[in-house]
Parts: C-alpha cells; sequence; structure tokens
C-alpha cells in the first residue's frame, strides 16, 4: 500500500465554488482526502471564526487515492484553479517523490508545493450543539442585513423574536433594524433567540457565500452562529463564528 | 397644531435620483418641507456653488406635516436610501421625541440623527437674475465638454458666439475648443456670452447631473452660470456656481 | 515645394487601434508621414523593446502631404483621439506657423504641442533576421500564458518543442508550463527553440495587443522574440524584444 497516493478529477466550477466558501475566509488549510470525498477544516489566527467544507466523493468525476492529508496556501491555489474555464476538467496530483501537487487545467500544469500540515493551525471539530433558532434565509438577505448594519457599527445583533428573524445595530448616533418578511424566512426551529457578531468577519463571511441562493443561519443567545449553505449542489460549507459580548464595542 | 410633524411616503427613484444631484456636491443640507413640498438649498463652505433641489408635494404618495425644517447629513442619507430597491417605497417620519428621523425601506427602519439647522451654512436664495444667454443642451454634450477641458487645464469658458454653443480651454502647451453642433443647442435667449469657471466644481457637477438628458445653461459676460435641469419628473435642479475672474489660474 | 505640409483624415477606430499598439508600451514616437503611410517606430528607455506601427496610405479617407516628421506625447495624443466615437472622422492638420498638430474631432478642435524628434531616441530599423521558429497563435493564447506564468515568476520562457508551443515558468516555490493544443497553432517555421522573456514588458505587450485575434510569434533560442500583428486591417504593429540571458533572476 502506498500512502498518499493521490489522483481526483472534477470540473472547475465545483471545485471553485467550495474552495471559494474558504478562501474567502482563511488563507491556509488542510486538506483531507479519504474514501468518502474531501474535507477541509480551519480556524482563524484569533479562534473566533471556524470553516468547514466539504466535497463528496460522487462529485468528482475520477477519485483514486489513499487516505491523505495536504497543507494548501489558498491565496495562490484559487488563482490556478481561477485559470480554469467553468467547464475544464482540473486533475490534482500528488507527485511522491517530491511531495508537491500537480494541477492539471487543459494543457496548462501547476506545481504547487504544499504546506507542512503540522505546521498548520489544528482544525477543530465543529461544534455540536443544537442552537434553538434555525431558520433558512436568503444569501441575498443576509448581505442586505450586513451592508445595512455598516452603516452605523462595526457590530450586529442576529436574533429572532416572535417568529420574525430581524438584524439590529446601534452606533453613537444612529440605530438600523431590519425585519426579514414572513415570506423570506423558513424555520426549521423558531424559538426567540439573538447574539451579537463582529461585522469584520461577516464582511468577509458574505463574500464566502457569494452567491450561494440559501443559507441555514443557527443561532441562540449570546452563543456562536453556524452557517450551513451548499456552494454546489452536494457540496457543504459551515461558518461558525464566536459571538461578541453585548456592551463590548 | 403640533410643530414639527412629518410623515411622508415616496418611490425610491424619485428621492434617490434628486437628492443624487445635491449630494454630488454638497455634504449637508437643510430641508425644508410646507404645504406645496420639499425644497432644499444649501451653498459650498467657499461661497462659490449653490445648489436648489425640489420635489413638489404631487411627487410624494403621502404627505402628512406642518411646516417643518430638518438638517441632514448627505453622505449618510445617501447610503441609507440607496438600500431600497426603484419601485421601494420610502417613509420618512419625524420622531417628536427624540427629534431623529426614522427612515423606512420595506422592513428596514434606520434612525437617523438630525443636524441642527442652525449649524448649517445658511441657504441664500437663488439669485433672480435674467442672464442673457440661455441655451439648452444634452447631459452627454456637458460631460464631453468638461471631459475635454480637464486634459489641458483646470479652468474653462463656456460661451455662446453668434448663436454657437462653445467651451474654451487653454493650458501652458494646448489648448481645446469645442463647439456643439446646431441641432444639439436650444436657444432661450442666444446673446453672445462667455464666462470662465473652475472645473473642480464642473467634475462634482457632471456627476449630480448624472443621466439626466437635458441642462438649461443660462451664462453672461463674467457672470455666474446657473444650470437648471429635471432629475425626476415634475422635480428641479438648480446649480449656480460664480465665475473665475479671466487670467486667473 | 512646401515642407512639413500635413493634412490627414481617417476613422477614429483605426487611428486608435494602431496608436494603442504603441502607446501601451511607450511614451512619446516619432511618427513619419510619407507618400506611401504612417510610420512610427521607437525604442523604450532601455532599449530592450522596440515598437513599430504602420498604416498605408490607403487606410487613411484623406492624404494631402509633403513628407513630414513629427514627435508626439503618446499619452495625450491617445486621451484626445479617445474622444471620438468609433465611427467619427478625426482629421490632423500640422499648423506650419506655430508646428503645433490640430487634431479635429467632429466639432472639437485640439491644438497639440509636438515633441523636438531630435529629443526623442532615434528609432533603429528592425532586425530583418528570419528566426528559426515562427507560429501564429491566438491573442488570447498569449494573454493566457502571461497570467498563468506570474503567477511563479517575473520571466517565462517561451518555446517550440517537436511542433508543440509551449511556455514555462519556474518559481522559488512552484512552477508552471502551459503547452497550446496542435489546434491552436499554425506553423510557418516548426523549429525547435526555446528563450527567456521579461513579464514585465509582456504586461505592457498583451494590452497593446488588446483584443487582436491573432499573434504570429518569431522566436529562437536565446534571441529576441519577434511580435507580428494587425492592430487593424491592412495595419501592422510589431513588438520586438531582447531576450533574458537563462539564469537571470
Amino acid at each position: 500500500m502506498v500512502s498518499d497516493m493521490l489522483e481526483v478529477k472534477i470540473k472547475a466550477d465545483r471545485l471553485q465554488g467550495v474552495v471559494k466558501a474558504m478562501s474567502a475566509i482563511l488563507s491556509e488549510s488542510i486538506f483531507e482526502f479519504d474514501k468518502d470525498g474531501m474535507v477541509s477544516k480551519a480556524v482563524d489566527e484569533s479562534n473566533a471564526c471556524m470553516v468547514e467544507i466539504e466535497i463528496p466523493k460522487e462529485v468528482f468525476s475520477e477519485y483514486n487515492l489513499e487516505d491523505t492529508k495536504i497543507g494548501i496556501g489558498l491565496d495562490r491555489f484559487v488563482d490556478i484553479i481561477g485559470m480554469a474555464e467553468k467547464d475544464d476538467d482540473i486533475t490534482l496530483y500528488l507527485d511522491e517523490d517530491t511531495h508537491k501537487l500537480d494541477i492539471l487545467v487543459g494543457k496548462m500544469s501547476y506545481t504547487l508545493s504544499l504546506l507542512d500540515p503540522t505546521s498548520i493551525r489544528p482544525s477543530p471539530n465543529l461544534p455540536t450543539m443544537e442552537l434553538p433558532s434555525s431558520s433558512k434565509i436568503s444569501g441575498s438577505a443576509l448581505k442586505r442585513m450586513v451592508k445595512a448594519a455598516l452603516m452605523v457599527n462595526d457590530v450586529f445583533t442576529l436574533g429572532v423574536s416572535d417568529k420574525t428573524f430581524y438584524m439590529e445595530a446601534s452606533g453613537d448616533l444612529d440605530d438600523v433594524r431590519l425585519e426579514l418578511l414572513a415570506d423570506d424566512t423558513t424555520f426549521i426551529r423558531d424559538a426567540d433567540a439573538s447574539s451579537a457578531y463582529s461585522l469584520d468577519y461577516f464582511a468577509y463571511i458574505i463574500k464566502g457565500i457569494g452567491s450561494t441562493e440559501h443559507v441555514i443561519i443557527n443561532i441562540g443567545t449570546d452563543l456562536p452562529i453556524i452557517m450551513e449553505f451548499s456552494p454546489y449542489e452536494n457540496c457543504f460549507a459551515t461558518y461558525v463564528l464566536a459571538p461578541r459580548i453585548r456592551g463590548e464595542s
């Protein structure tokens, strides 16, 4: 049995979409390939924001490997796979001698140096808690809430009150509140809840969400937010962000 | 009778278009509401450029108020009303207790702190002089003249000579002159005239004019320019700009 | 016979397209007009990159002149002719008294100060060598190669090996290689060859090539590259760029 054997092929738009969900927020991550598919998990330097992405085996068109873990610098990786057209195939091949990743995009081959996985902040497991409030809202509604909140402060509150999903932000002078229409919110669990979060992170998070249609937002009261969405059919991305203590500014 | 009572509703695109005509040039202004509609007048710090905008009562869909004067910071106000889609209704409601302005855009409510009207530079009345030359030209022709003049200097001359509207600018090395075609100019009063103006102001003025189709330009010889246009049907905007003394550079 | 007599007229898009091929790379040049047409040749300060553009007499709609040489600053010239719409006529008229160039674009007249031709770096003749490899490739393929190479270094190698046109670049950590498909390459002379070039120049060269469909690329081994294309029907542009010594970084 050869360790670290990896040769997989996938349509460019699938890989681009999923990797972007992570690269918008973090600059490096460990990618783990096993018999079920590819998973990458990482946390930012301040331990405030965790990201996990997942591409199941079925989304790849070729998938030959032994269990493998590789560390990838995301900025460069995004540039390389971004050279591909939407319908191009991208092949990732791990060279066992050099331990570099050969990335084939059409007739282009790029040899990418990998990062030592032990040098990358260990990826914690996602919290498994079930938060009291879980709502499915549109990606565009989330962007609109972030944009409105940024007009008055760098912290905002997301909450559910009496089956209405809302955002509130208060600045030194002005206040803003935005409620979603009942039609725009599907509740999975509809308990009241409210927590404050840093808008600095959300500015990146809405880039990671991109044009994704729906996001499931799980919140509690003064608890982390867990956001789940599907950057490509059958693929998953999850963001977990610690709450801000109210009164912090 | 309650003083300072104000609750008005208007389609977003109307308010956005008219306010933009002012905000491109000034950063704060007093808005006066009375039985005829809304008027805002202000002058820039150097007293060189005056702006007046007007939305008659009929352009609002709801209009309940006593005569009211409020001071508004324009940058923030533009951001807030810019959150609305073209067809959204925007409601402005003056909270009599807090003396803040509640701005409702769909399900978003924004509470805007107002400026003390007495802290804002008093708005003079527009000059009522009838200038000897009055021409209706296209907004795009005005932009073209400004762009061409900026290639050689930061002052240009607008003039009418023998029923031809022209622009001239002279730099240290190069000169440029642009004449409008007779087809592109409708004269209301066609006397000869010419005055020089600062292009610094015109760079903002052409933003304020935006995609407006026509602008009426009134000039004399070494006199202020008065520019009138309609940022939305039945609404008005006027710019008055002092001339530069020729020979100034 | 009057010396320095010049009055020519040409459609805006033709003049814009050809001048852009030069202005993307150089900031001033001598334009020579004679009975056959207009030619401009110049070399950059470091003598590494030569550009020649040519518009034959037939591409002009009016062409009245004695042999004339004028020095033109390209940035300003591009701005002025850029004021024209695609279908406008541009007239160039040399004022014999002031020795300035009157540029007429519709009803705009711009008087451009000329540069003293003796102050401009003398334009060498293009090398006449026939390089061993000559390939016609698409402009977009060239852009793609430059973009991929810039990800790893500021020097790249262009080569032909066994009738395959390729690009290679090696950085401190990563390597990239891109081969063109046989369908995308038409060989005029198909000898093997390879030379390294500075990507700094190519970043400008691909702007000069713009949306041109095809470029003929002539290379040898450690020899200059000669690139030829047609920025407008019947017009020509040529870039010659010195090679980088391999091992240089």
